[in-house]
């Protein structure tokens, strides 16, 4: 099952400061081998079911084990089972409407 | 990794009625043998990863197996690794404060 | 334009333990007169537009009043204009799919 | 309060092809007059309590007036009371870490 996600995670119980933990993520991310863009609020991200969680839960795993003691994330995702679908696909349905 | 989870499906062209599809998310949530707790705007769960992210993937297989095309999902969780903590638990503290 | 939301606060920078905080939070729900639920979450809440996004805005600015420097929150919510609906309307239909 | 939010608007009951009228929305972003960025999944956007959550409203009035009967909306936001923050020194500081 392909999944088009968007995550943001939030670390807390670190002081204010979190791009050196956003900085790791993003070498996680790069590690998984999937699709992905971080964006001002969070990540795009996309793949297989298993993939897209995995890499995810990598994100705590390696958070975790910088000494990050609590981490909240928001996911939103979509499946679909009408057609096949990629990030690409939605931008551009979206610019060719408005033309 | 515990993870204490709330998630929200929202089914994508079956028209407006959604309740008929949140009901059998209900069944298989009981067969997951999680913890879990339904309320206005989505349903509390609790458990290793796995069991959680499965209990989630199995939710949009069921609906897309009803016929359901398209499905977008939400979900915010933490884990945490200080120490052992429980919904209940949560909900605990969070009266003590209000004494 | 009437909301049933759900919304979750994350106060950033002021160590792990959230649930001070939260509770605070619970005096400002309770002072709006708004209709709303903790869970182990977050917090379901609804009514009118203004009403529903003016006191989560409370919510922000009594915690910076705290001092807490820096907040993450989701609010997820719906909106219809086919037909008036309350929190208490949408776990009821779920409960007679479910028999 | 200055606000650096995403948010994400799924139209319910009009069908599986969303992207019609998230191409509106893009038309009220438009005219808002805020700066605002929209990626795969979402919609990058800040500005002012007011401006900021006006315009998620200015949104979900303009997608029941084209007839969509009931919308479900995920918004995730930050505020700062210790420094100001921009969408774009967000980016700035991420890639500074990553070199």
């Amino acid at each position: 099952m392909h999944v088009i996600a968007d995550f943001t995670v939030v670390p807390v119980g670190v002081g204010v400061s979190l791009s050196p933990y956003i900085a790791e993520l993003e070498r996680v991310l790069q590690a998984s081998g999937l699709t992905f863009e971080t964006h001002a609020n969070g990540t795009n991200l996309e793949g297989d079911w298993e993939a897209v969680f995995g890499t995810i839960r990598a994100c705590h795993e390696r958070l975790h084990a910088m000494g990050v003691p609590r981490i909240h994330t928001d996911v939103k995702f979509g499946t679909r089972s009408d057609r096949e679908q990629r990030m690409g696909d939605k931008l551009r349905s979206l610019r060719e409407k408005l033309g």
